[in-house]
């Protein structure tokens, strides 16, 4: 269903941006995880508004309350009930936005489809939805971790034009400091003062830019994803395009490797360190839509902010010509504050395939012959 | 389930490369439908191998044969069994290959998941399993032109790198003949002549390329996609992601749009021909994950075929280096084949879509008061 | 997913006995439907605790909150949050429950499923659960009624021993009135007082009993069931067989009709007020498992409440014979309360088939040759 | 979807009665599972039509094919497509059906949800399709057997009026040969034979009957089940629904319980055997929705045949009343022929939640602090 997500770890997020608040229901999360509210909070502040100078100035604490399923500090196998109270809405700066579809938002569309939307805030298509995923990555971070020291690392490569070098091998897997060290969350320095500024530049102007998220998952064992629907890069492409302003994704060598010749493009296969392993890895750590055990490395794109501070052609309700000039509280670039979206939805999306791979594979074991 | 694809409009594909053949059920179909194997069959002919001087030169009819749900020529509501037999078998071509994993191929991932594979022409894992999608996509194609004059037009913007021009307004829409005049099925005569010509050079160094596909779907009524997890680009890029051989998705602007100011990037409307507009579409056709009324347009990144004429180092099932030369007859590019294909899954999640607006949106209304 | 229930109107509910609540959300409500937290309430008000001098003294308002997806009093098509806080939480009554397991309860086997469970007043096992159920019921049976003039009616035929007259033609579908006239909901006067005096007396004896409700759809246009795994019996046993203390369903004739001859059990068909009806109803309203328009009516069994102020023998968590004396505020028999929830299990049931019938039937009407 | 069934063990039916054949799809299958086309023969000879005196004549070898998912005699953990090829089929017995509509049939629903319909033999609402499900039945009773020793018995406990004496702990779990020894499949002699004797002389006077089958499970392991709506019994109540004919479930204790008080009714915990047991089985292996390691036990009502060599008041697809005299060949009671059809859907559904158990509790394990 459309607020659902994943098939046997299977979260159900709900709420709008200024309505009381935004929630999510786990069903399926495993019994007996140790959890607190403040590793889910932890990772809830990484998210939230007005975290730094170059993000949004609405304030919100987005304290999150656990209202089911966690017992004594252990989930208990039944649904978890996770909630986290609005308290920031000033529905006033978009009185006029009700009158008006804001271009390249979802105005015009939910009108349309359902004969009716929530206008403030942009109501159910806010970006504020994205703390139920957020809140649920949390307990699926943290099953990885435990269960396989599975780690999930994302961090932005691009602001606009403005690229870091491209992560190698001795430069391989960033670090959570490295990339919490800048606001803009690129873990190279240079580049991300570089962004930081340009981010600024733009929002001076009352413009917006977008970028690109790379995420690396590493320690992953082989054989996660299901052919032929639900290979794990079908359903990594779908988490991500799920996103609000994501306009692309790519694994591996994505768009660029389009541009080799099968014998530059291949990974050959050597055996190393007792396992057998690829030599490059092309394939973004998925071959046949399943894990071969490599880093996983994908990309996604992110367009520049809808909401500027300049006016814009657009048609009311009525379709009559108007102009909006857009107001409220906003990023400039969301893209810093996508990094543990992004984040979060790789590991829904490892953590289901993981427990498809126990049912199937690991259920039953057949005696030999 | 891995081997299902939808929620209203559903279908299931089953078979192997070298066995007895490859099916698909169609569940959910609408009844009512007038539809004949030939219609079926004309779809599949412009997918099945051996259609032109740079595929493969395995010959297969792919003669398709409905088993169930169709009665006097029209559908019945119930599920539809779709068969296709295989009959150019020569498994012999693949003896080296049961003993080696073939490089950037699933062997040695399904391998290690399911600890069994059946190892004949890649098994499950061929893009012969495609062949179910196709036929079922023949279904919903008709379906959406019947019912809305949707158009769904996918054609090859680049091979290796080799580039047509843009689409651009003036010359949108490639009609079925102009994508159908060249074996490379890229509209654009020029072009086509250079990507062909460098197909047959690369095949002639026993090499391979890959490419680029761009689909654009006309006709798409407002409110097709289901916020927030199935967005219709979410559920597109799954689609994609789930074909063998992609490695990137992107809808309008994509990744060249991360490059933009949001000044730049906004998809201003307007009101034309009596409806509300966008004047431009970066925005792909959909926006907030809901169908906006103007064309969708999508690429789709496929890299170079894994199976080339040259010696590649690899190892054994017991992780010992080897050699492997590829054998077999393959596509030195698949992308040609790939564009039936990606129309077929973009009119299966179309199709979805446009049944799940009906059951939410159109079943009751209300009194207004 | 197991806490969730239906396709296209689609609720998961979470949320444990004496946590901080119980909630449900909605996914897939059609946009527009007018609807108040007054509606809403008065159906929980008719399964709340305390409501008469036969249910449990445990006093609780629940009151009911819609957290999102109304706006203006109308829902807009986006998830709809319901929470109803938990306020009468004397969890010391179960203090010695924590140590053994209650007979014929949920106890132990939530204790080895998961390693772990919430024992206060049984956790989520406990039939607060289904609160987030009939608040959902409350839309299901307003778009029904509003749709269709579709209406649900359950009342209780048995308790123990004593039953009601058959409800006949001359007496068919009670009121709302005739079944909340008494306390027991039963619609006969006499046998209602009846089944009040025997609740009673088992009370006073620290015992407990059951009894059967019967439900009643009446207006059910034909066509609603998907065959053959969906079917609408098969979908109605299955929410039936999900409320807690049920031990059986029959539709129609039910078990009794296995002693007739297929010659005295066929419904036969006329042509009755210019439609096509049948003479008799054994078939309970479903014939190969979608509705023919004549009313549904099935039946529920529901076993004796397990808790009993009696001493009952039993085994601590380490298996240890040990004795529990039920404590608490317990319900001496849960039937009557159940039936509200029965009408609105059976309204999920129905609106959740009446769009996937819009879904496949009527989204497409293809031109007749 | 409607044909599909089970979540991660997941059968897809399709073919209808009189066309090419009947096919099933298995998604989900572990791999590595040796099994024959001859094991899943002898459940298919079980249900075949013409197996003995008393069942139809129709005589349909009903021989099954492997297609895909099976490679040298083991389970590739690909999907298993299994085909049936109809081969008897006088459609011409059904000319008269086509223009009117057969009493307590499905002709009549199918015909207006759908507008068209096969008449040939029921067409898709033929049980015919149940051949699916016991070919799929054979994977899971054999996967069930390896994994744990699970076995699942089903036997006609009653025909018309004529009972066998209860099952005691004396006489539990019935033999399959025991089962097999007689044509109506009820395991006590006397019984069997007096229920055959019904059996012929009802079809003397072109009549029918039906009855009840019970089936019990031994050797489940505690904790299959899912609450709160995916409860065990909730899965078994709607898989033995959605089978042809079936007009109740119940469960343990089932109608017959709601006579007991809870003091008689409750099942008490003591340790035997070294685990915890109870002591009475009324609930029927199954308590809170989950298994309890006792046996599982159930009960499923069967209509008596619709079809039958009577003449019939009906009316025709244009609502005018006629008459129809039953023709071609039937079973004057389905019910010893569903027997493995019962066995197989248990299957089903205990495989289902095996694997759901194994995915959300097996899957990790948390280190303990």
């Amino acid at each position: 269903m459309p607020n659902s997500f994943g098939h046997l770890f299977r979260i159900t997020t709900w709420g709008e941006s200024h309505g009381p608040g935004i929630g999510v229901v786990i069903d399926g999360c495993p019994p007996l995880l140790p959890i607190t509210a403040e590793e889910i909070q932890a990772e809830l502040d990484r998210r939230r508004p007005g975290q730094s100078d170059i993000t949004t100035p609405r304030k919100e604490a987005d304290v999150v309350e656990i209202l089911s399923g966690v017992y004594e500090g252990k989930t208990t196998g039944t649904p978890i009930g996770l909630f986290v109270r609005n308290t920031d809405q000033r529905s006033s700066a978009y009185n006029e936005m009700k009158a008006a579809f804001r271009p390249s938002h979802a105005d015009f569309t939910y009108q349309t489809k359902f004969g009716v939307r929530d206008p403030n805030g942009g109501g159910r298509s806010s970006a504020r939805e994205t703390i139920g995923r957020v809140a649920a990555g949390a307990f699926a971070r943290k099953i990885l971790a435990l269960a396989h020291g599975i780690e999930t690392r994302a961090y932005v490569t691009r602001i606009h034009d403005i690229s870091m070098p491209a992560v190698t091998s001795a430069t391989a897997f960033p670090s959570l400091a490295e990339v919490e060290a800048s606001a803009v969350r690129c873990p190279d320095p240079a580049t991300a003062a570089a962004m930081i500024a340009r981010i600024k530049d733009v929002r001076s102007h009352g413009d917006s830019v977008g970028g690109v998220i790379e995420c690396r998952i590493r320690n992953v064992p082989v054989g996660l994803g299901e052919p032929v629907f639900d290979r794990l890069e079908a359903d990594l492409a779908k988490a991500m395009l799920s996103l609000p302003a994501t306009k692309g994704f790519e694994i591996g060598s994505g768009f660029e490797g389009t541009l080799q010749k099968g014998s530059e493009h291949n990974d050959l296969f050597e055996t190393r360190d007792g396992r057998v392993r690829t030599i490059t890895n092309r394939s973004g750590g998925v071959q046949g839509g399943i894990s071969n055990g490599e880093e996983i490395v994908f990309r996604v794109g992110f367009k520049p902010t809808a909401t500027i501070l300049q006016p814009q052609q657009t048609v009311d309700l009525e379709g009559n010509a108007t102009e909006l000039m857009g107001k409220g509280r906003h990023d400039p670039c969301v893209v810093p504050r996508a990094v543990v979206i992004v984040e979060a939805m790789a590991a829904l999306v490892l953590l289901d395939h993981a427990m498809r791979q126990s049912a199937q594979n690991r259920t039953f074991e057949f005696p030999t012959e």
